[in-house]
């Protein structure tokens, strides 16, 4: 039976909750999740050479654009319209029930190296999306950073087994999410530690770019595509791992 | 407008036809095609060790699942029943209107090196297919092979722009199809010799096996998907070459 992702209220289109036990506190445990990662058809999940005006790298937007056309991204930055659909009933989820979130540190920006200062705290503007303890994964130490709206970046060096340790004892019973970037999926992928995994891919070539799979072999890992559900600019892929 | 694939009656499902001129001469001019290649989500195409007893290697019949289910496959192979549907819509198209084929050594064969005899005549049996001129590109020679229901297989040593070249020659204005395997089809996508083509993507994980698109820049190179359409068993891609 496929678990849908990190809602105690699973939308009908995922299915597969036909056996669900009568009793939900084990079932309904704290997962460790990844969602809403898009995909071209030639395995690139970010563009190259990322800067501060391409946060995606060169042609990231086009791996984005089934989000950026949903009510919930627009919502999410104050913009008014967007599509309801499939698309954004993904995107809607896949911000919900969330105790933590774990960013890679060009996820949270595109700083590298050592901090030269306290003024770079993410993309996101003063209220980032995430509203809850986020940990970022950095070879630099810093102070943690708080956000309005609930977001607290604390940032940490001793890497990803450590970040989520931090991120489960935040989390309580709620779901973690693993944001990105493409580095950071990859790790908690190859370790075993991610139960569920929803991917957005995108019918483009991207040619160049990050490769999510390189390397992976994610059959001998354990994870299984339970379900396939096409949306308006992408197909939406329910995935788990089997223990 | 998206041009359908080697058929002059397009089903009505692959749709962007409303532009069509009035004279369709130029328009159904013969084209060199890439259809019903499947690919897993992380980017293979075959599995590893192919022999005698894994045509497609180690799992590859789990990517060609979709089209073993259908009428038009069973039908090939003398069984009965099969699906119809869109992944059958699509398998039968894949066999109409084709002029000639191009195969690697590989797709016609186990056999590595010199041909030490006539007696290997492919995976098929005594009645192939393709009922049609087919080029195979190795490098050792042999005389060609006639078989059963009009397939002719011609031996290639000089290269794929030779036997695109011969293939041209017998298909007049009926479309070429690259048939495989995943080597030949790179080494004709890099060249920009494909007009179009249908990929056939699965919803499993290969892990391991021979990667479609690695290396290769496909956007760089022009190609762009113009419709996907999801099937019973895989979302089909239909994708052209921008000039």
């Amino acid at each position: 039976m496929f678990v849908a992702f990190g809602d105690k209220n699973p939308i009908l289109l995922i299915g597969g909750f036909e056996n669900l036990p009568e009793s939900g506190e084990n079932f309904f445990m704290s997962k460790i999740v990844i969602q809403n990662i898009a995909v071209s058809i030639d395995g690139y999940s970010a563009g190259l050479d990322q800067d501060i005006n391409n946060p995606l790298g060169v042609n990231g937007t086009d791996l984005m654009a089934a989000f950026f056309e949903t009510k919930t991204f627009r919502d999410q930055h104050g913009l008014e319209g967007g599509e309801a659909g499939v698309d954004n009933d993904f995107s809607l989820k896949s911000m919900s029930n969330k105790g933590a979130w774990i960013l890679g540190r060009n996820m949270f920006g595109p700083i590298r190296g050592p901090w030269p200062n306290e003024d770079w705290k993410g993309w996101w503007g003063e209220e980032p999306p995430y509203h809850v303890p986020t940990f970022v994964l950095t070879h630099h130490a810093r102070e943690p950073v708080e956000m309005k709206g609930g977001t607290t970046f604390y940032f940490v060096t001793d890497g990803i087994h450590s970040a989520l340790e931090k991120a489960k004892a935040a989390a309580g019973d709620l779901d973690i999410r693993i944001g990105g970037g493409v580095s950071t999926i990859r790790q908690y992928l190859s370790a075993r530690l991610v139960d569920e995994m929803h991917l957005v891919f995108r019918p483009i070539f991207m040619g160049r770019g990050e490769k999510l799979f390189d390397g992976l072999d994610l059959r001998e890992l354990g994870y299984k595509v339970e379900k396939w559900v096409p949306g308006e600019r992408a197909m939406h892929l329910l995935i788990s791992r089997q223990d």
